[in-house]
């Protein structure tokens, strides 16, 4: 099995990830925060630590601003609605994923504005036509921090510095970034992160959360029983409670917990080192195939370990087919949730194979991928 | 460790539940429905086939209208601001957990009217006073099926007679029920049935869905990618994409299929056997302890594995504090997420001890418990 689709989830995860959550359901599988007893409060525990090492991670000061959710896309869905009122305006970009786009299109109909500014041929974003969207009644930026079609990192710095500026927030989609690249909080000057924890962070899929800076105004749009100021019928307003009702997956989120355990150990900068090198090595080797065609910046100080490709003007899906089938080589082929993305890099027709690199793919399997291309531009 | 606290999370899950959610982990974690490889493909299938279990628990006939979702919690705020816009009217109970009444309070200010009708002392609902609660603009009923508080069973098939009689939806709360008490959607009439997959279906945390019934037109208020439809920046109009945004936790609900084997191989009769038995056993126990307080209807035809107590006038967080400090029992003080349950039965202050008993526990277990209750009624 050849996986490189660690863009859609991480796999395999670190073995302590799966250990600790067999034990958290096996050991302590009770609820969380609703009873006082031993069991539960181990569970509330385990959930507590992982929200220390996740604000840890993102340098935020006070766990309680870090909020769990499902996944990335119900976070950038509290944020984004949570935010945004009848008459804001909002900018984001070409290179969003749906997840983005369509909370921002859905609120075009109670009267949201938005601007979506193109990126260039290979997912770059000018900072400046960030700024020139801004109109007296923008509330809020959004981007991708890397895209995940083409891997292109975006000038995060340079939009928290103008949305800073301009006194707007922003949101920041960590989905392919988090876990890989350092994210801080502080220095970034974002209001939001909205981030995955099976991607990056090597958590398990049903995990997800979004940081809220405290100054931040965001209204939820999911009521129920959050074990606290369990008297009143109106949802408390404290944090992170305010946005996590019901029961929480505990065994996930202590899950997750391990997986940024891993890469604290294993260093940030050595597994995005690790990536890095291995996206340049595939970049110069596929660059060889005839009839490869290769999307994005194909530098790793511009991209993330995501490579878009297409031989000549083969369907992509009958690509990944003949990969999958004959070679057991495991990619996503497609739009991948990203329509604007692709229109941006002109692949709205074809789409594009999308090989996406993690922690523990190896550079003989990259070499076994490579003969696999040469073979297939052959012979299909 | 005497656990005691199903009606929070069961524990423990079937052994094979642990097993499946593991090798779900290890031997397959892709994303499903993302890509079509192998490994997605086998995701894919696992998350179709614990659909279809749900779907023939519940009798519905097409498994694409159930709706998998993070929690039942979730799963009550999709159906509940899915379904009332500004102008209609809702009926709730007393008995109803925070999770349906928070939503239906935050309602209000968009103009969504509701009714609560009181049940007596003992939980019951008279299905009467529902019916003389219907107005001209009442569009939807919600109820549980089974109180988290005093375990008293709703009149559910009366009501569902009421609700299609006045042509109005009924939703149900099966938090305290699914997997336990038989639940036909045809039969029952109900337009909408929520479910925890972690509580009586014995799957793990992090996993709850939704039945919608064919003909209702629900909105979603989470749309992202769904890996259907990607060129596209609607959110799809198809069952169950329109509600299933962004990856899913497929381990999880992997996992809940199994639960829902183990019930199925079981016998749902037989486990319910089973509870009521330790269910009347303990009633008649406790109900010599000198001082006690029991709520609910004492009978087990009119009652589920809930059974919520008080010792005199000790305060419940207490006694349940000692239970755990000095015996190892696990139970649930406290106000329960049902703060007009607690109202309805006299409980605001003091709260209750809950015990709420699952597939695994023995009379054993009661007989301990029993005899620890016999002895902080003298010592306390």
């Amino acid at each position: 099995m050849y996986y490189f689709d660690n863009g859609a989830t991480t796999f395999p995860k670190p073995q302590e990830v799966y250990e600790e959550i067999y034990k958290a359901m096996t050991e302590y599988g009770a609820n969380p925060g609703r009873s006082g007893h031993d069991l539960a409060l181990r569970a509330s525990r385990g959930i507590y630590e992982t929200r220390e090492v996740v604000a840890k991670l993102f340098s935020v000061k006070n766990p309680m601003n870090i909020v769990f959710t499902y996944n990335c896309t119900e976070s950038l869905n509290i944020a984004i609605k949570g935010l945004l009122k009848p008459g804001d305006h909002v900018i984001t970009t070409s290179m969003e994923h749906n997840s983005v786009l369509r909370p921002i299109k859905h609120l075009e109909s109670i009267g949201v504005e938005n601007t979506i500014v193109w990126a260039h041929k290979d997912g770059q974003i000018d900072p400046d036509e960030i700024r020139n969207a801004i109109k007296r009644n923008t509330k809020l930026i959004v981007t991708t921090h890397v895209s995940n079609l083409t891997g292109t990192i975006m000038p995060v710095k340079e939009i928290g510095i103008i949305a800073r500026e301009h006194g707007i927030a922003y949101l920041l989609d960590a989905a392919q970034s988090a876990g890989v690249y350092p994210i801080n909080a502080e220095e970034l000057g974002v209001h939001m992160i909205a981030f995955p924890g099976h991607k990056g962070l090597l958590g398990p899929q049903g995990t997800g959360g979004l940081y809220i800076r405290e100054e931040l105004q965001i209204d939820q749009f999911i009521q129920g029983g959050t074990g606290s100021a369990s008297y009143s019928l109106n949802q408390p307003e404290e944090m992170p409670d305010k946005f996590e009702s019901g029961t929480p997956s505990s065994p996930g989120i202590i899950g997750l917990g391990k997986g940024i355990e891993y890469i604290n150990k294993r260093g940030i900068d050595n597994i995005r080192n690790h990536e890095e090198e291995l996206t340049s090595y595939f970049i110069q080797e596929v660059a060889r195939i005839d009839g490869i065609r290769l999307y994005g910046p194909l530098d790793t100080s511009k991209q993330g370990a995501v490579v878009a490709l297409n031989i000549r003007d083969l369907d992509s899906s009958e690509v990944s087919f003949v990969l999958n089938e004959e070679f057991g080589i495991y990619v996503r082929p497609g739009l991948h949730c990203a329509p604007l993305a692709h229109e941006t890099i002109g692949t709205m027709e074809q789409g594009a194979v999308r090989f996406s690199f993690g922690p523990f793919n190896t550079q003989e399997e990259l070499d076994y991928a490579v003969r696999a291309l040469h073979r297939i531009s052959k012979e299909l």
